[in-house]
């Protein structure tokens, strides 16, 4: 299986660019597998950002998480990652990604990112 | 059918001009058409205020709203062109609006868009 | 039925003058009537305020909100005219009052009022 | 703009027909208008059926549910009217729907019908 | 002010008397007042049953509640006497309301009324 | 102090007594004191009965839970205790309490009694 | 450490033997080990009984209960030996013990047990 | 990718055989492919059995569900092919499984299955 | 019976003075009497503080609240004494009081106290 | 048994160190012993951290959390202590520890620690 790379991202153009919004997309369906154990883990992620010209496309960012479906990843590379490809692709003003793992041995974790710092 | 129209939106003149208070309406019944795929969408809106002059009436918004019922409009796009026909009809101090649309393919969007910003 | 009047309000010297402190009093049970329809209107008030000199007394305030039960009055005039008789009676370092009305015509509203703005 | 009609819906066979289990399916997106006033009405419809020989597909269930966006009916005739088409098509050993609709006039009503009696 | 009527409720005819189905109408507006004290009670009317050949007019159903408004009625009694007047009126197969009061002095209490026993 | 006495309990004539309905009334606002260790308990008593002749009253009932305040029980005493009492002044078709006291040493119980059994 | 023993268990006479009611206690910090490795686990424990002669006593209850803390026991095991303990020690008509364990795995699991079955 | 097989799965002895109780194990990251899309599908399964023999043992439940992560299977199917997997290895007196799939295109599914009918 | 008196409560020294951090303290179980009525009040208290070089001992505050239970306070006076008396004793860097007292009539009422303000 | 050790914590490399980004890790199942009456204690820790060159590893986290398990230990000190090993093993950026502990005696008591101050 093929690395998750971010050319599957597309985009459209921001059809206010003239205004400062914001866009929160949330998606509780993400699955990574443990890169040591190889043991599937589940996620919830809050994607949240001003847009400049470009916006992602829904069904795109869809196929682009399920890329990490088989994917080997830890907690926060992953996370950081995620907020490289998308600040890559649709260059935003800010964004931010809240990402929330379910329990494991009694501990759950969530990573949070911020572009720019 | 025919576009929205911004001419549905009546007002009243604001009985306490001198305050600056604020008004906050949740509109859970919001629905439109993806212009794509002719599916139907729906979503809350939550319209904040601080009315200058004019208030806009409740009964009015809920006609302006049924417009959209069938009319084709993306999350983004919608959401501003709201905020633009009330900022136009009730010229307020201030506006928001946050639109929380249901899940598509796992995953919910919700768009927020401020006057002025 | 005579109009509600901030004569029913009845004031105690507040205990603590000398310390800056707030209380918040939440109303669940108010009602008054539409001007326009005759139907009635319910809905919640959370009066906060910074007492001065003197706190309003709460078996005073219940009978002076139940003078609206039979009352003609829109959202904004209502909460805006409370403020005043409260402020009015106490005359408190600052108060606000927020409005929470139930849902007419899948529409809910809310009117947050301030003193001093 | 026809009428809702039952030819809409699919089936594919039980894959175990000789268990008897339960489907239950939720559709919260719900929506028509009152024959009377024009007006929308919103609702959640809980599905809920022991299949005997075929199952109702889910996406030509939500086609059909669709076809009541833009039509005229009462919440006790459309909560029948959508028990009476689902049996006829799908045969089921029983089925039962739970209608919710949002509240209108401070009043919420939902319709249970099931079938067979 | 007169007393409540039961002429105020209207019908209209079941559109599916040959089956036996359940319609619920939850009323959380309801108010009246302590024939004692004079203070206002509030409670939330949930009504259950099922139609033979007459179904009661939501909007009717409003006004009829309404007319308890400014009217004296202990919790026990006007419970009953509402079951009363909607069975008069509808004759249905069977009926119950449950009626849920806010709390008095720390106490909150609920009656529940079938028809028939 | 004296002892809690049944005396303080007063009744009504049911207004419907040929009618077999139910009555709740939760005491969220109970009190009493454990008798070994001398520390106050707390909890919500749950009253539900079916009255035959006489319903108790509420303010009565008030006034008889709080002869408790001050006075030494244990759990299971104190509810089998106030059923004998409700019972022998009201004389029900049926009653149960369930009395729910707070957690003490990590662990919470509820006790529930049933009459007639 | 030495196993755990229902002699630890302390019993007080029933103050209400000729009637059939019921009490139930909630535990939420029950630990124990995992006997394969070594690891804590952790669970909820709701007791319900209809007591005969004896009822048995909290704090005594509390400390059979931390006996298990470092005692290795598996999930089926350690739920149906509490309830061994418990019959023998109070003779209830009646119990059951509900114990629910928190996640290991992203699986979660409990255990119910009865007396009679 | 080879099929699901449940030579996966693996039990122990029950320890407590002589006695009727239940288990209740709950999988809230259960996760399949759809066969036509080939889109991933999410649920949780509830498995609730009372055992005779044996006991699944829970970290085999865990790598037999896995099996499924890359797995065609519709909704009806797989929760039916579970519930024959898990009854063919731990022949209980009896189970069932409530699988509780998240939403697609506004609705969501779940599936009951019980053994014996 | 004697008047609340400060000298309950009891101290520890602060393990870590150097470090400015936060403790929070939750008493869901205050009660006292109204001075008027002689009615019993109930309330839950959340204390927050900053130790400077002592904490107060947990043991002796629930004691210390325990003086009230039979003793008449207003609300915004007896929320004024506990931040007095709590104060005086630890010398905290700071500290802040929310009393949360249960509906009386309908309303409900907090009171927030802060030292220094 | 031997007192809790920071040398049971193992870190491994910040996977961004350039990236300034929050880890959030709840552990619901912290236990220790009241070293006054060797009783256990239950609480729930919350800690965030701005990690710099190292991340903790969540398995290392659990086992030194484990060691507190039969460790006598005050609310205040254990969570000042657990910050200061976490600080001085991973030199974070900033950290905080909001230490929530279950209620004794109707009150409970959260601790919350930050590095730097």
């Amino acid at each position: 299986m093929t690395a998750p790379t971010r050319e599957t991202l597309e985009t459209f153009a921001n059809p206010h660019p003239q205004r400062h919004y914001e866009i929160k997309t949330v998606c509780p369906e993400f699955t990574s597998v443990c890169p040591i154990t190889g043991q599937p883990d589940f996620g919830t992620l809050t994607i949240t950002y001003v847009p400049d010209q470009l916006c992602f496309e829904l069904k795109s960012l869809k196929f682009y998480l399920q890329q990490y479906r088989n994917h080997g990843a830890f907690y926060e590379d992953v996370t950081n990652r995620i907020l490289d490809d998308l600040v890559a692709v649709t260059q935003p003003r800010r964004m931010s990604i809240i990402a929330d793992f379910t329990p494991r041995g009694g501990i759950r974790t969530s990573v949070t990112v911020t572009y720019p710092e």
